[in-house]
């Protein structure tokens, strides 16, 4: 299934989607969650009351409830997560990073996921991404697919950690280049970088849905990883192309750290980290390193940036600049 | 006043401290807020009808309601935070733990506050610390001073972010340096090394209780600091001192960092980072570099680790290993 949050008269309000139309999940049935994070929260069996309102609609019942989503304003499908971790399992783009800085590929990459905290409070979805003047001091985007827990766990192991998936949402994990690199010189990560605003969206995506993608993991690794093709365009062009099942860290491997003496929550929200090539700072810095004349790009006020996943949907924003 | 959560028949309760014995907010008034979070959200003003009550209650009224503050299953004064922040804010502990490196001081530490986030879900109080095996390979304390901010606020300037902090507490950053070490190298921060837990308490103590100690910012910075002195002991014997007025960032410039094009909600903590000496890192640092002999010394299972600063209470806590 495809869930959406909107927005209408003010409320924020669940939706079912399908063929292109919102389905309020209260108008459906009042006994239906009025939110995602109130789905989540009734773990995989929340899930079978909406199936059956979506065969009901496929069927064509509840034509006259239809939104077109075209006209909806999206929200973040899960607006308010309880939290959101931000992993490293590409070693793609990890690589080609740091050898673009001269750096040899770290060890430790493969020995353990790393991941960071990031800002839950600044949660947005589809539409303008607003920054402030020093965000647009080299603006990126980040390519990444995010997972959504849906069970209470703590030491979960790899091999029992995809159960506690609910689902998959794009993630463009926006970042403020210089201040990141600023920051990052004291070795805390980074934080005033990636903390004014992450984008979701379209859908959460419920992990049925993406049964027919299931990859084995790459070797040596534990846990799903799905065939889907990953995109993005700045303003029409094509920039980045990758797949997550490039993935080296399989999102069960990545729960199983996540959750060492650490409970989590339904709701938490954990990404991948950024595919291969799907950030400018990596694609300046492979560019350059073959082309000293090659000319770095960022993304400036008015840009659209349009990241595409298959099964996932497209999400679309803009980027505007703010004074507050 | 100084404020405490506490658990009594399985209920998380809210209580007013005074003269060493807590009155529960709702039997003083069920009119009052139940917890903490719903206190701060009233911002200052919250705090007028509790103050009415302390007096009352200094008068001689209430004194059936008194629980002694010892016989009380004491919490973190604020249990579930929206989000938890820590800073990095005191030269001298950054300054020594680079020099135990070999490495100079960073310029950039002098040209804005950093922090980062940490796991707001893995929040607790005064008692003990469960760590896992893996926590207890170089585990250790980290002593400072946490905020609370009690009104929601957006790029807000350091001259007038004090107006902000609704209170004080004592902070021990639990860190479980072998997995912080690992995991740091890959640059994105202390993450599994700090998200087992942090501990708070005992009290929240607002603002106007500590105007008796304001002290100007160091040169060249803005906002108040507090000549609080810190100290910690483990089993007894005391191993870290010093002052909260050494901070060379002041939380005001903190908040104004973290603001940036952030809205920070009331309940979000913020905390101020390790005081010079206030870890073992930094001292067994200290200590090998002066004397190769020197024993290095880290926290084990049964040790007690008691910090101490003025105005904000006694912050005990026993380190326990467990496998869950």
């Amino acid at each position: 299934m495809k869930i959406v949050t909107y927005r209408e008269n003010q409320a924020e309000k669940l939706g079912l989607v399908v063929k292109h139309k919102i389905y309020p999940c209260l108008s459906l049935d009042p006994n239906l969650p009025s939110s995602l994070l109130e789905l989540l929260k009734q773990g995989d069996e929340g899930l079978d009351p909406l199936k059956l309102y979506q065969e009901r609609i496929e069927l064509g019942e509840f034509q006259e409830l239809g939104i077109l989503l075209e006209e909806a304003e999206l929200l973040a499908p899960l607006p308010n997560p309880p939290s959101f971790r931000d992993a490293y399992a590409f070693r793609q783009h990890v690589a080609t990073s740091r050898a673009n800085r001269g750096l040899e590929m770290i060890p430790e990459f493969d020995q353990f996921p790393v991941f960071y905290f990031s800002n839950h409070q600044a949660i947005q979805g589809p539409g303008k991404v607003y920054g402030m003047p020093r965000h647009f001091e080299h603006l990126d985007f980040e390519l990444e697919v995010a997972i959504v827990i849906n069970k209470t766990g703590r030491n979960i192991k790899a091999s029992e950690a995809d159960e506690y998936i609910g689902g998959f949402m794009i993630l463009n994990d926006v970042s403020a280049r210089t201040l990141q690199m600023e920051e990052m010189k004291l070795n805390l990560g980074p934080a005033k970088g990636k903390d004014f605003t992450s984008a979701f969206g379209p859908y959460f995506v419920t992990k049925d849905e993406l049964i027919g993608f299931l990859r084995d993991p790459k070797e040596g690794h534990v846990g799903n990883t799905y065939n889907l093709n990953m995109t993005c365009k700045v303003n029409g062009t094509l920039l980045s192309a990758g797949n997550l099942s490039d993935m080296d860290w399989t999102f069960a491997e990545i729960i199983e750290r996540v959750s060492y003496g650490v409970t989590l929550y339904p709701g938490d929200i954990i990404g991948s980290g950024t595919v291969g090539t799907g950030c400018l700072l990596e694609l300046n810095g492979t560019g350059k390193r073959s082309n000293p004349d090659y000319q770095e790009q960022w993304l400036n006020p008015g840009d659209i940036v349009e990241m595409e996943v298959t099964g996932l949907g497209v999400l679309i924003n803009e980027m505007v600049l703010t004074e507050e």
